[in-house]
Formats: C-alpha cells, structure tokens, sequence
C-alpha cells in the first residue's frame, strides 16, 4: 500500500494534533499509522503519520503548499515522504563482508525497500559479491598518506548517485569533517560496541581488555566527533571468559549486522527524529 | 503531574483522531502522552491519550457527558481515568512469596501506583509479610472436596473490598467459570511458562522434559478456559542442559516476578486494551 | 590449531575423569578445553574434550584402540572427530532464501568450518545464488500427489555426498520418517516458532492469533514425530500488536537465520549431545 | 547435598585434569560439578569442582594436607570450601531499598545460601525493612567533611562480622582505598550502567544524555580506581524516547537487582576466580 508518510517537530503546545488530524480529516486523509512523542525534557513535540495515498486528492507538491501555513503556524520542521520513490542509498565497505552481505541479501530479497545506487569501498575484495546483484562497485583505495583525493572522488560518487543516505557498512575509514557536515543525518555507521563504550579502534579487543560480559553495536549518525553521533539503534549479546577475541568478533558480527539492518530500514521509512544529539525512534 | 488517560476502541474510518483531538483543544486540553493502533487485520481502531487534567476546564464528569456524542458517533468502546484516583487492587497469593514480595516492595516504594486493599491467600504462611505492610491478610483455605465455600467467601472479599484489579500472583488455584466471567479483563495472572507452551500444572517440570532452551513466564487475563485468556506480557530467560528443574524454578521465579509487576503496571495505567482475545498494550 | 574432539557418554560414576584424563596425560595430550555435565535427573556423565592434535603421538586410527578398552569399562557411547577433517554438509531449501543466504555466507566468510557439498531445493528460484559460490544445485520437486520418487531422490543423493549433516533450511517439505530414522541426528532443521508452540504450518500466523508479545525458531535434529525432536537452540525476538503476520514473517527470520547458524555451528563442532529427547550442549 | 568445592589456577600444562582428578579418584571423591578453562591469552588454567562431601574419607582440614603437594608442583593459586558453611555477607546501603529488599527476600526465602550478619547503612531509613527479617541494623551517618570516623566504625563492624563478602547495595558512597584493598575481592558494587559506559555519579542522566537505546547494570568487586573492578556479571534492559530519567531509573532497578543477586550469588558459590582485572565465571 503506498503510503505518505509525514513526520513534524516543534515545540509542543496545545492543539498540534488537532490542528494537523483536522487538516487531513478535512482532505478525507485516512491516517494508517500515527506516533506522537512530548518530550518533558526539551519541550518538543515530535510526530509521525502514515496517510494513505490513494484517500488524498492531490500529490505531494499540493499536500506541501496546503499544509505550509500550518507548519509555520507552530514553527515546524517538517517534512512529507512517498513510500512508493524508493531512497537512493550508497553503500560503502572495506574487506569484511558481513554487513554489506546482510543488506545485500535484505535488498535482494525485497525486505529492504530502497535502491542500492552503488557500493564504494577501498579494497576490491568484495567486487564479485556485489556485482553478482547487479550494483555497481566502486574501488576508491585510500592513500594512508594523503586520504584527500579518495574522499574527494567519494563525495563526487556520491553527488553523482544523489544519495539520500550513505551506509558505512564497516567502511574503516573516517570521514572527514566536510562530508560529515554536508551529509549530516544521512551517513549512517554501525560501530562495533556498545557506545559510549569503546571509542575508536579495536573495540572487541578493548571489551576483552575490560572484561565485560555482553558485547555490542551501535548504528548511528556520523558527525564531525568520532562514534559521538545521535544513536539509532544498539543491541549486545553475552560473552563470556570462554570468547576469545576472534569469537567475539565473530559473534559481534550477527550483532552488527542487525543492528545495522533495523537502523537503516528506520532510517528509510523516515521513522528517526533528530533532536539535538538524540534520537527518537517511531518503531 | 495528575493526568486523564482516556482510552477510545472503534472501527476504524476517516476522521477519528481529527474528532477527538479537536474536541480537546476546543476546551484546551494538553496531550501528554499520545498512542494510536490502527489493526489492519481486524479493521479497528485503538487510542490512548494521557491529558494533563489541569489544562481541562471541568472534572471527569462533565468531559464524560461532553464526549459522549462523539463516543456514539463513532461507536466507541470507550473511558476515562483520572490518575489521581488509585486503583483498588486485591492480591491473591498461596505459600510461594516471590510474586507477592515483589509487589508488595514495588507498591511500599511507591513504584507501583495503587491502593493494596488486602490479600487473600489459600494458607497462612505469608501473613507476617503482608501484615508488616500494614495491609489485611485473609487466609481462605481451600477444600480440595468442596473449594465452592472458598470461593464464595473469595467472591465476598473482592466484592467488599471494590477491586478494580484481582492479580493472581502464584495463586495456584482455577478460579471457577463465574467468577472468571464476573471479573472478565480485571482479574490477572501470571503463569510460569511461554504461553501457550505448557498450560497446566509443571511447567518447568514440562520444559525441562521437552528440553527447550529457555524458560518463561506469561501474564494474562484470566479466563473460563484456562490458561487461554488475552496476554498482556511475556519474557524468558535463557536455560540449559546444566539446569536442573530446580534450577528451572528458581531462575524462573526471576521472569515471573518481572512480567507480573509489567504486566500489572499496564493495567493500573490503563496502557492494556482487550480486542478479542488479544491486548494492544500501549507501552 | 588442530585438535581432535573427544566426547562421551557413560552412566556416571566415581572415577570417570580421572581415567580418561590419566589417559591422556600418559600420552603427554594437552587438553585445550573441557566440558562435563552429571546429569542428576539421568544419573548420565557428559564429556567433551578439545585436544591440541600436534601434543599427541599418534593419529586417530590409533587413538581408537588405545581408548577402546577405557570406553568399554565405562559403558561409554564415544566418538572423537578430527577438527581437520570437515564435515559435509547437504543443505536443503525451498524458496525462502534468508536462511540459505546466511549459512552460504558464513560458510564463503570461513565462519562455518564445513564443506558444502551440495544445495537440494524443491524449487529452483535460488539455484543463481547456489552456483554463484560454486556449489552444486540439485532442483528435486516433489509431487504433492506422489512425494515418494523425490524422496527417493533426495536419499539418493544425500548418499552419494556421503553427507555428515543435512540441514533442512527452511525446507518446507514433510522428510519420511524413513529417511528420518536413517539420518537420526545428522538431519537438522530450523522450524520458526518457540517449541513446543505452534507446531506445524504457518506457525507465525498462529502467533498471531494466540497474540503472544515474542516470536521464536527452534533448530533441533528431525525425528519422525513433526517438530518434536531434541531442540539444540532456540531463540526469540519481540514483537507487540503494531506487528502484523508479514511483521512477525520478516522479523522472524533474523531470529531463524541466526538460531540455525549457531545450532548447525555447535553440531559441526561436535558439541552436540543427545540423551534420550533432551541435548547437552557445550557451548 | 553437601558438596566442597575446589577452586584451582595456575599456568597451563599438560598433566594438570589427570592429577588433580587422579588425586580425588584416589580418595573415592565423586564430583557432581566440573569446570574448566584454558585462557589461550594468559596462559592460564582455571578449574572448579564440586565433590559430594560424604564421598569423601576425610574433613576439609585432611584434604587441604593432602593436596597441598599437588597444588606446589603447579604452582596453584588455590581454595576448598564447604558448602555446608555459609559465607558471612555484610549488607550496605542507603536509603534505595530495591537491591537490599530484593537481597533480604531471598534470603529469606532460601534463595541465598548465606548468613546475613548485618546491615550497615549511612541513613536510617531501611532499618524497619531490615528488623522485621531479624538481623541487626547499624546506622552509620557518614560526616561529608569528615568520613574517615564513618569508615573507621564501618571497618570495625565488618570485622566483628568477620565478613566473607560485604555487599554495596547500592551504598552511594566511596569506600577508602585502604579498605578496599584490605578487603580485596570481598567487596560487590552494583553499578547503575554498564561499565565502562558511564562511570561515577549520576549514570542515568548520562544515558539520558547520551541517548542510548539500552540501560545497564554492573557487578563488580571493588577496587580503588571507582568503578573499574574485575566485572562479575551485567545485563541491560532496552529504553527508548518515549523514556525520561524517572522511567530509566524505575527500569534500571530491575535490572540492578537481578544483575547483583546473580553475582552475589557466583560469589557464594564459590564460581568466580578473578584473574589480573578480568572474571572467570563458572556458572
């Protein structure tokens, strides 16, 4: 069912949701899925509507130009999607192969709803895999010592593939501060532990080091701060004395994978609200 | 923050939400907590909003004649709750006190809010307990040859003591059929296994026998047939080959307890809609 | 590192450990990881030891003889397996692809230490992703008027790949019970329910009617009763009435994917044992 | 069943499984429990069994003379304990009554096998909690500008108590590091997170800050660097937006009960063996 999904944030007061329910009520817009969050802390109101498309008579555009006034009436940030213009999504990877083989097999198989424009990575292990579902793969190595042409010609691909979201499926490589902040709130990285646990490099290594008795990932938004960004989504699976590190990084992986999977198929059905550093989630 | 939670269940069509938050606004009321399920399967249609009782110009039942047209126009199944007027909950315990300690910790800490008018219980062991609560023990032993005088004096106690809620917390008595359906959705229990595995007496005993790898516990309404009602909560915990159904027991006492007191604070917060023999639990 | 897996099963009694680990130090064998379990139910001893290959001084051939009069002292069921050697590996599908996908992965990644040998499916939609990692497809279909030639069929080349393990991944097709009793436990299948709950077809939209608030699979070795075999893992996600059957479908299948893989993993690692209807397993 | 349990660590080598349960066979010892583990990273061998009492020929005494030789030539670090003694636990809090009602209960109800001797609390409010299980209550105001008094009566009553384990049930105070090093691996925090994430005061507002989708506890013994002991046990619980801090902190007290009764529990049992800053648990 093709659905149009509008999602709204502001500083929350009375009447936002009769003002909003009225106005599509008014269009006969049948309301398919409906999360409203009032955050005591911040005072923010946020909000997210499934519409039918077929019950509203008009497209997008006109939905945009009549429903203006009242987004500025409660100073809105707004924005209205359709299920049915898939978002365009780079992936970019490194050699392992486990995350960008789980949203292969995902997009593969119809579960995840987007279009895969391309796969960047900076080795070449994983061409084969990746051609073998018919995308395009980019090889752009990079130069330890000089990373700047690489980025260069990944934010070009990017542009060129006009990404709605970009998924760094285990890339290994940090982005620089630019991109981060011209692509903020669409790159989408899934971190090997539970952060704010394990910062940085060699996470399963740090978590053997500590000892701790459940391991993690977290999928979130890439910011100009390393692993700091508003998280999407986490989960842990318990470890113990007996785990080496190479079982822990095996047994990470089927958490990173999905992890990484329910981040970003939130992020495709415009299910994720920033606000500040935080996320609110309309699972 | 005292709060009105009304909670409306009707088929669903155009409209609804437009209807009711309309209403509110035009007397000003603030929605705290908004929770909307529209069931593609069955065509219905569930809401739940948590209003600030301030923000309303009149008193429950003024909003309770004033929402009625609305109510009927759309056939509701509907009320309305006032959070500042706790819930009359009657517990139900036999010797076992894990359940029961939990509940009477979570209520002693004002975690759990509603009022304990007593608890009445099959044997005597856990009056101390209880007592030191500062709350009535009645101990109605049970005749295994003729419970029917138990029960009418159960019946008696509930009724004298106006219960809104009946928990069962490891009661380890069927309730009869008529009483059941006198108190149908207000009488709670928590079986110790994963509903509908192991209905019956021995759970743990059953789960051990079939070797399942983790263990249960299922809070539901009570119903004439047993073991069947609407589930409000579930949860397991992981078991293994090392476990003895000792082991079982104890361990699982852990997971009743906990979704027991969730399953019990749904319903005191009125989050715990029954549709057919199903709940939506708005969480 | 190389080592050869020692398990046994006896009637416990004093002494046990003693002899076989006097054993293995005679002949200088470093023991590299040690798991027992006295059943007390059963009054049986569980043994599995990890041995490094290079501390002892003979092959395996020899290592039967020189054990053989210990085991029949100790009235052990015994078997010690070479890690070198890997197991072969049949896989069976139908058209449902996640649980074949993952599994081909793993085992392309060099997590899943077996060898493929072929891929059987009733259907032959998944036959591009089979050969595409250079594994033979086989498309058996089977008449649902006459299911015995297919059967027949199926027998044949499990056969003829001389297979260690048949994994039934998501099959779909009823095994005679035949072939059930000539496969005992090497056939293993991922069913996607929580056993015992919801035995049978369509166990997701059983859920869905019983409204349970987690959805489960089971991967346990096939007996000729449907889905009672021993369980070898379970596991379960969540789910609340927003999920609809094709929620609870998708869902399920993270669950099933990585249940099967770590059941297939502990099988393939000899870490298996099954006592009666019940399994020991040393995770 | 009276069991002794042997706790065993020492470098690995071949030999050690044969002699030590060559030793026990000899004497006729029937072990009901055994456990073992080679840490590939440190070298080390760590071992714990349980041994019927009555299968033995001598008292703990006779077995310790016994041993003794074997455990010199592996150089073992080394103890035997009699689960018929029960270990002497010292209970400290404040004025949160979850974890120390949550102790008290199952104590009492024979849950916890271990003799509470007191309870040493900074404030009065839990003594009639505490009294009604009949065990003592100290009250020990602790001076801000002045602890060391507090401590020093605090260190004169755990003496007295000739505590085997002192547990800070949420205590909400900083022991001196004299104490804990006196006391080294005696002491069993409950921290309100999961460590690492999250150190020092206020963790649930950090959580909140940071926006993580999951809440944690941890169990740890005590050292002097705050919050950074060998780790015994964890768990989480997941949250979301719709969770302020009030809620995580309701949440999180399930989660901190449950993670400090299972590793109080360890403790007691004799199944934690704590190596360099990391925890081997035999559970």
């Amino acid at each position: 069912m093709r659905t149009y999904r509008l999602v709204t944030a502001c500083p929350d007061r009375v009447g936002i949701v009769a003002k909003i329910s009225g106005f599509l009520a008014t269009y006969n817009g049948w309301i398919t899925e409906a999360s409203h969050h009032s955050d005591q802390a911040s005072g923010w109101f946020f909000m997210r509507y499934e519409l039918r498309a077929d019950s509203l008579p008009f497209e997008l555009d006109d939905f945009r130009r009549a429903f203006a006034p009242i987004a500025r009436e409660f100073d809105m940030h707004w924005q209205i999607a359709d299920s049915a213009v898939k978002k365009r999504v780079v992936l970019m990877a490194s050699k392992e192969s486990h995350c960008l083989a789980d949203l292969l097999h995902r997009w593969h198989s119809d579960e995840l709803d987007c279009e895969i424009t391309c796969v960047i990575a900076n080795h070449d292990d994983l061409r084969g895999m990746v051609e073998w579902h018919g995308i395009p793969y980019h090889h752009v190595p990079v130069d330890p010592n000089d990373k700047q042409p690489a980025f260069a010609e990944v934010e070009r691909l990017i542009e060129a593939h006009e990404a709605d979201a970009v998924v760094l499926a285990r890339y290994m490589q940090i982005l620089p501060p630019s991109l981060c902040e011209r692509l903020r709130h669409r790159v989408i990285n899934i971190h090997h532990s539970f952060l704010p646990s394990f910062v940085g490099a060699k996470p399963y290594h740090q978590a053997a080091q500590r000892g701790v008795k459940l391991i993690g990932a977290t999928c979130h938004y890439v910011t100009e701060e390393l692993d700091a960004g508003p998280i999407i989504e986490q989960d842990l699976i318990r470890v113990s004395h007996k785990d080496s590190v190479e079982d822990m990084v095996r047994k990470g992986k089927d958490c990173e994978k999905m992890v990484l999977a329910r981040g970003l198929r939130y992020h495709l059905e415009d299910r994720v609200l920033v606000h500040g550093n935080r996320t609110v989630v309309f699972d």
